[in-house]
């Protein structure tokens, strides 16, 4: 398993979800690899320490792309604060006594591409923010798509919701929606996503559970990273612990769908992506669309990873 | 009043539930507007005429635009047949003895601007078809979108559902793009309508209640006209009835929402209603969407029509 | 033959050439038809009138659409100012004694389609501005496309030049493209243009000739008409005439080309003419795009006019 | 330099060109990367290697990309035959005696990006395919394009012309244009572009001088290379070999012009470069698009180069 993250915020919390889980369930994660989105990948490969740190494991860290192919990489700072910590990135880096980093010399594209010819089908890699190092592993060779097993992502929509464009596209979708459309129509077969409405489905009361347990360091490392979100919206969402269980557990899956699609990519749509419903062909290019999880296992789980 | 058709289905349905209504509520029906869609025109005026001889009412018919700026109008003769009656048109031209058609001289579109100019803020045009009409209206003349009061219509989507392009869009959307992009964008405030969700979110049980009430000759004639869809889709849709509903009995209406939106006009999502939920700018053009009915209220006004 | 104009600048130069030629040639002009473009249509009425003055003749003219599909029209009043006649109009409406305007009570889309009906194949439409008229007639009735002769426009491009959108468009088009989206797929057969680089294969020399002659009155008329582009070009073009020209006197065509093209609807390229010159199927929708004329011609047959 | 070429046809010419003026003017070329276009990459190799046996020279070869962001990659193969030497590759790799190909193990993306980090500013890189491998190393890191010194490509239009999608697009730009719109946006200034129109400005007289000399082995090989293209168009087009003489000898360029140009991505213009002939700014990211060179020493320097 590879887990690509795009720096900061919830990100931070799946990686300390996914440390708990794998050795669980003996998963082996080869590597983290990092892109732009929640805050620059500067931050991110601090962030990605301190909680690597917290939660005593040593992975390798790649650094991916920088950039994508119509536009540079909007942060979304406003959530999880410019250093994708809410602020609290400084405090740790001193506190946990951090000095430096231990990035990997290799591109996380090739580090992809690598590990696909390596691991084959038993290779997933999790995407937590734009697909863009997936995309470019894609376009250097075709052999990427052919030999890895599964990508599981949070990103998309199926009902046309998000916060971005207006509130009309998803994040992740709407930052990279060149890469999104690759992704989406060649893997399609290979592809999960936990689009953003699986994301608002979970209920208030469950997200209020989720934060409850902050009194052991780990939970209360994990409410200090929501604190921008808190701020800015009024309350919490829990996107990416979400990608994480349902890539670790999916026993946790209690409504999919699947469906061909196509991701906007011109004018006021731009970055949203339009299910086709009524397209049931078994060998049309399905994406498969987790609709909602089962939330006490929600709350047992991330309960668990923190106490 | 006026009433804009697409001239077959539940069309039929709806204008028997408009006429019933407009005499229990003293509203006056100026004349029926037609274009092409469930049939062609030439069809929906001899089932208007039907409609009116079952109803034994007579309001002036006038036959509106042939085409659109992008394309000709594809038929969606799959639900209601060729005739837009599911085949019955024949049997009921001959039984009720109709052997001609009152077609005013006037095309519809200038009779849309003429009462505009005429009753002005008390003018409410429902449209049940595509949005081809009103938009050449527009086009013609800018008094008309300063004078009319409200277009209320049965099109569009909130959530990306629809039976058109593979499930992405609704029907009156996709026929004319560009005709509901002007009215969606330009007379926002003075929209509201029935989306494809509303329609759906009606529920199976009292669907089969509203076909219940076929023992009288108009239960009869509706369940006929229904037929069709009936054998395509092994269910029934009543999308129009729910726009007369909306627009003569406002109480029915138990949610809605205000927002602004844009109709996808290029590529894989074409018909497509993208609504901007982050955007609640009261200034902004906003749609009314309607988005649920009291459906007892609903089944007893249907029933009583066809009482 | 009706033209079309867009009410101002070298449309009336080309009025005064078409009033002077169809004498010569008899040809009827049976209408003048107005939409936004150089001027207002207020403000065209009265500049058509004026011409109608200076040229002793009186044909009646029809006011057209004032918007387009997408958007409100764009003036181009930087080159013939806001009266569309360079500052001169009031001047012209005093010397002339003019007070009052015979405005037709008839829509110009009505009178369109009427004279389809009426003329058939005969019906010539001269278009000097954007196509909104003519793509409204082809929405309200099919009849109209089936029935009418030519259609003859000033429009377009074949090479990609133009001075709308940052030289990427041709004005005409790029003022209603939804409406050159449809006469140029459905009518193209039928359709005659002289794009924007006919207008610049015309020789500094020859414009320079063109406007010498302006010691008559009508010379004078003509040359203050173009104070304005002269002064914000520093140089004539003659769009306008060059229509009448290539309508009334063919055999001043030189060079001409017949390919299927497709108007670009979206992007930074909207507006822009994308010619198919690869594909020469005969059967295809051909668009006859005229590309040089006879400058010697050109030269004395204007000279003539204003003489 | 590197050269990045699609594999066949003319790309071998231009080799040929390239290895010969490289040698007379002192420059270096580190490189030569490949894309599929003209042939399949794995052709590529070898009508690379033979081309370079011939010369007697023996550069590096690395293998780029296999697919782009949007679709698999269409062959031009009508033009140069399924091996991009109109068939007469396996004769050469006899005579010649090639058994194997020197591939190197690096990715040609991997290899222009290190060699823009090590030769910064001197690095100049000839792209004579599909911008894809350019394209791919903007997104693995924007220290690409920081430090490379010039792109300069065989691509895109100026006026609209090309062979592509019915004569609207040059080949190249059509074959990714989501890589072409990165690169003429971000490194606009950066860029030289000979468009498809420069290469037809050369005249008929100047090609059969070209292809004249066909007595000397080398002479003969490339008269051999254009067979299929001499079939399928009744003429040759030198497009490739151009580029390298504009790259290596910039006074042979006679006329150019430096514009903000779009590549339009949606639609059937896609694949056409639209210009902005108006947008002067010379802060705008401008291209430098090269229109005309002197056809005496083109026949000159292609003469000497297989003499």
């Amino acid at each position: 398993m590879i887990i690509d993250t795009d720096s900061g915020g919830d990100d931070i919390h799946a990686l300390l979800t996914a440390f708990d889980l794998a050795a669980k369930k003996n998963i082996e994660i080869i590597g983290i690899t990092c892109i732009n989105g929640n805050s620059q990948i500067e931050d991110g490969i601090k962030n990605i320490t301190i909680v690597q740190k917290i939660a005593g494991v040593n992975i390798p860290i790649y650094k991916g792309c920088d950039r994508n192919l119509k536009q540079k990489i909007t942060l979304s700072s406003k959530f999880f604060g410019d250093d994708g910590l809410s602020g609290h990135q400084e405090k740790y880096l001193k506190e946990l006594n951090i000095q430096q980093y231990q990035l990997q010399q290799q591109h996380a594209v090739d580090f992809l591409i690598e590990s696909a010819l390596k691991y084959k089908e038993d290779l997933v890699i999790i995407c937590l923010g734009a697909l863009t190092n997936v995309a470019c592993a894609m376009m250097k060779t075709a052999e990427f798509e052919e030999n890895i097993g599964l990508v599981i992502g949070l990103c998309g929509n199926v009902l046309g919701l998000g916060f971005m464009n207006d509130g009309v596209a998803e994040y992740n979708v709407h930052t990279d929606p060149e890469a999104a459309h690759l992704v989406f129509k060649v893997l399609a077969k290979k592809l999960i996503v936990i689009p953003y409405e699986a994301v608002i489905s979970v209920s208030e009361f469950t997200i209020t559970k989720v934060f409850e347990q902050d009194t052991t360091i780990k939970g209360k490392f994990v409410k200090e990273i929501y604190e921008g979100m808190k701020t800015a919206n009024n309350r919490y969402d829990i996107q990416d612990p979400l990608c994480i269980l349902a890539a670790t557990m999916p026993d946790i899956i209690t409504e999919f769908v699947e469906r061909p699609c196509n991701v906007i990519l011109e004018g006021e749509g731009r970055g949203m992506v339009s299910v086709k419903w009524l397209d049931k062909d078994p060998q049309a290019n399905q994406v498969t669309f987790i609709l909602k999880v089962d939330e006490n296992q929600l709350i047992q789980t991330l309960h668990n990873v923190v106490g």
